[in-house]
């Protein structure tokens, strides 16, 4: 399950150290996580991490096939935790130290910045290849964090860019060593701090409106 | 007029050897083409090709002149290539041989990925130089395909992109020798022939909702 | 004040020699200059330029401290500064010799074209810093000219980017030594002179239009 921890003016939330993917207990974690976090005044930022092989897998597959009349509810409260984060009113980096698939992909995108381990590790939208079709607000959320150019490679022909692919193709701010990935995260993240506010808050609603919209359309999430 | 034929699991639309403009019966001839691609069951994929100086001069505007009363049914039936293309369910591929302007470029962006001749041969969209405003739908298409800076400059400037800068300017994927052209192209479809199927056409056509609505608006293809 | 100065087909704007906010006289300025540009007929193209430290600074928020009942006003007069910029029917290039700061900047996105001086200056978006949020005409001019990254960061973390950093992001099309600064404006404009028209009005007209409509919603400016 997800933890929440504290260094400075920078909370670390640890994704897990298995797949970490979306069971609905891990995102009632998250969410429960950033409530906390939100109680805290003055300035603060956010960054995301996990250990092992995998940041995130995305869906939890599982569980969702032994629970197909949740399917809705279930869409809904992932579109719910992206759109959370696009729009959280302090600074997000992402650490990707392992794979970053699928709805952990999108999930990754949901943040202002993203780190990502330079030699190992794919991110990959691998949808096309799964035939799982992006939902409207998926589709809508790589859209308008990735160059068309860029979205398009991804979403239609399941390419996994390893870490430096991911930096040219600007899907990741940047390719970090290991070693200097959760420290370049954190540093990243403290630098940015003091601009934690409801105006950063309302500066992301405003850019990400559309998205936000989509992903909130809790009625028809499947378009 | 142009002709299907195929290799394993790739159709290559050969679009012609002259300007390859779309008169109307060129058009009809396309669809026909994706008419019995369409028939076709398990893995492929498609790749469009041409031969001798153009890959395609765009709308036939010697026969638009000779039938003014037919014009927004002509605007029409190009919307509706376009949008076809841009939401087939398999993966597409142009080859750009040649000259690749105005309409023909626009062809060029509906398709998944665009190879370029690296040493001769320009892709260019001159309507700002000869006086044709984009259709609603035409811009649309050019901008979601093409960064903001680069569908600016090649919609306002006409700037003729050579293959290699085309590439640069993440106009074409990939900028190739000429005698390996066709090669590669086939290549890149056969890689990606597994993708076709419903779940595809789904995901572009998510990706490109509101383009298709205005490409699809028949009542007022000019704005 | 701003200046019209001509120069065979280029009309040069000078924006000022100071900080170049925009106090309502320096904008009531800058649309008698175009007024009397556009009373002009044939091949003709526009550059913006200032001297000294500054290009723009923006927003005159001294002048608005003081005038706090016109906020509304005064907010649509440069919405509507902006919009009438980033529909002009002639290729505009503006020549960034000095800080272009906060709406000065976004004003330099409302061209066609932007040149910075390489040594020397920043282009930055400070609003994340100084909690004021972009207005959403705001956000979705620098969102429609910007690709998604490079908006992003430069909206949510005010980094000041250097010339050459702002040409490799994207955000101007060259930097240029300070001493060919003007003059290299000057022969891009001219260059294009020959496309100002009805057409080219279209075109932009088109490509924004979802920005233009923001820009001049006059009723709820902020959301």
């Amino acid at each position: 399950m997800p933890t929440l921890d504290r260094h400075d003016a920078v909370f670390v939330l640890d994704l897990g150290d298995g797949e970490n993917r979306f069971h609905p207990e891990w995102i009632a974690s998250v969410d429960a996580a950033l409530d906390e976090m939100e109680k805290s005044e003055g300035p603060r930022a956010l960054v995301t991490a996990a250990t092992g092989k995998f940041y995130s897998n995305g869906l939890d597959l599982e569980w969702l096939a032994a629970h197909g009349d949740e399917h809705l509810d279930y869409v809904n409260s992932v579109h719910g935790l992206f759109a959370r984060f696009l729009s959280l009113p302090l600074i997000t980096v992402a650490a990707l130290q392992g794979h970053t698939f699928a709805a952990g992909a999108m999930f990754s995108l949901a943040h202002d910045f993203r780190l990502m381990r330079a030699d190992r590790g794919f991110w990959c939208l691998p949808e096309a290849e799964i035939n799982i079709p992006f939902t409207p607000g998926m589709s809508a959320l790589i859209q308008s964090r990735l160059t068309p150019q860029t979205a398009h490679q991804a979403m239609v022909s399941a390419r996994r860019f390893g870490g430096r692919e991911a930096a040219a193709a600007g899907i990741v701010d940047q390719a970090v060593d290991e070693g200097a990935l959760r420290t370049t995260a954190l540093e990243l993240a403290q630098a940015h701090a003091s601009k934690a506010g409801d105006s950063l808050g309302t500066i992301k609603t405003r850019m990400y409106a559309p998205v936000l919209t989509k992903l909130r359309d809790t009625t028809n999430p499947l378009g």
